[in-house]
């Protein structure tokens, strides 16, 4: 791994864990913070790790937007802001990795879009989510999208407009991450869910992942079209072969990477 | 604000209440009730007001279309008066304003509709929702879209196969509504949660809600073109300027609108 | 009916009842099975049943695709495959009657994707749900399809990447099935939502159940011209003119067909 200014990543077994580790600048997304995000997970892509924990150190998980690198610029400025964000967030969802955020503490705006945008997540009993964005000036748009999709609409609406934090259970119960736990537990909690979802092999289980991200959202016969074609494909490959030899041999399976 | 003949229309600070005042007709949405509660929200729309309560007297909320309006009409007839309804609901999702229904009793068919499509609810215990044409003749098609919009799929295949009454409970446990509280409590909820959604620069809250309805619904790429353009021109308003520069200096805002 | 090699078909009174019965296969969906399956849908859709129960004999519900029909099929072969498949999926939407899956034990893969598919769905206590391609090699991309459009997208992603199996209880919180009940009141529950279900006009009802399905996932203005469109049309059928008249006139409709 290269090495990050704003960064710790590290790598045990078939886990990269990227923890973000800005804690004086309550982990906020400036443009340098985003670009040392988005590198870390493309070389985590590259590499044949399985599992990827998205971490945080300090008194927050992520504020969002470092509005000391949002005030001062233009239009054009903002919008290339927000298309690197925009990068990054879905990069999160096609990377071949599957990939758990690890929420300790609050976790806000862009913030709270990261958590929305990895495919699981666990939250320790002291975390929170907000929008805050609906408090006051710059309305949590892009943010608003991934936890549009993860929760029903009328939460979507409160948690927009109001700004206001919705508490670890509350998050449970509306769907926005998978676990929450008393926090002593939660590296704990996020290895076991980990584990549970990194098993099988790696190459199915990728196309797995980014097929899901791509299907979502769409009318049902086009998801349908989409996923027909990618698991007719999938059939062929090694360790869908290995698979279902396995199965029909009553052995288990050596996955073939 | 006009007068109207089935409407109360009133205006308390920043917040107008809308209140359908056809008791005797359950509130049943004539053409006529219709085109007045299209007006009082197009009036609304032009007004400097931030929040809307959407409200009714009488034993029901709404009991949605009038049967004696709609039974003598042809295919051109009624075509016109759905379209009448939809614009109705749309113009409610795209008002500046934050609109919160306040549910005190039955909402059924297109009464449904009108609480699916307020951005918040509050409904009192007693209160019911409905989609009843799944139990005769003319099935609910138009309130099913934006219920669909909020809660899970075999729930809406329940409420509009069955056509029977869910209960404020449930309706808040499956996402149709943002509080249910005792019906003596009514008032305070709606005034509390429409208090705190209507913070902030009015200008920003109202383009950040007419950005969800129309990033909602799309697969999460074509979401995401929608809000990065938005978001970014809005970091160009003034009232994201003075909130980033609030926060910047340790200070409250001033909200420009 | 016609006769079936792995299916039972039988009708009382206005319910069709669909009873998959290859126990000692887990009512495996090999290919004669899923053409057995259509055939058997497609017949009764021809019928003037209102009601149809997906039922299954044996330890399982459905494992889902049978390997010893996969394991040797080339990419075309897969594809033809899974195509039959997803045909028998949309003629469960687009049947006229309204279709309940009578879910006794465990569902999984395509055989969670047929629970998923059925309009309604009642669980014993004893049954369960996953999508186990996400253990290993082949992943479960279509049967994703409905299930995602049944629960949220975290809660999706768990399924679909760890595999594990989902409790009753928990489909059910999840919105995945409507009701769960003790195994010895399964049939009861089933024909109770099913009644409630049928009741009203046939046609006026299979008009409903197939446009649901129509306007479901799609950006809500695209799904309210749908829904517009079908609703003006079906107020000029003999059940919505017999429903309306028989309201207006306080007394108990006749339906017409």
């Amino acid at each position: 791994m290269s090495d990050f200014e704003h960064l710790l990543v590290t790598r045990d077994g078939d886990t990269v864990t990227i923890t973000m580790n800005r804690p004086a600048r309550r982990n906020s997304l400036s443009e340098d913070h985003l670009a040392e995000l988005l590198r870390a997970f493309q070389q985590t892509a590259a590499t044949d790790a399985t599992g990827v924990i998205l971490a945080a150190n300090g008194p927050v998980f992520s504020a969002g937007h470092d509005f000391g690198d949002v005030a001062a610029r233009d239009l054009t400025g903002v919008r290339d802001l927000l298309r690197l964000c925009t990068d990054l967030m879905q990069t999160i969802e096609t990377v071949p990795q599957v990939v758990v955020a690890r929420v300790h503490a609050l976790a806000t705006a862009a913030g709270c879009q990261l958590v929305a945008s990895c495919d699981l997540a666990v939250a320790a009993e002291s975390a929170g989510f907000a929008l805050p964005g609906g408090k006051g000036g710059w309305f949590c748009h892009t943010p608003a999208v991934p936890v549009a999709r993860s929760i029903g609409r009328k939460r979507l609406m409160e948690m927009a407009l109001t700004g206001d934090v919705v508490d670890a259970p509350t998050a449970l119960d509306w769907g926005l991450v998978n676990r929450v736990v008393p926090d002593a537990e939660l590296d704990a909690a996020v290895a076991e869910l980990l584990a549970r979802a990194t098993k099988g092999s790696r190459a199915s289980k990728a196309l797995g992942k980014q097929t899901l991200h791509a299907q979502l959202g769409r009318p049902e016969t086009d998801a349908y079209t989409i996923a027909v074609e990618v698991m007719a494909a999938a059939s062929q490959l090694a360790g869908a072969k290995e698979g279902m030899a396995a199965f029909l041999e009553k052995r288990h399976p050596k996955w073939p990477d």
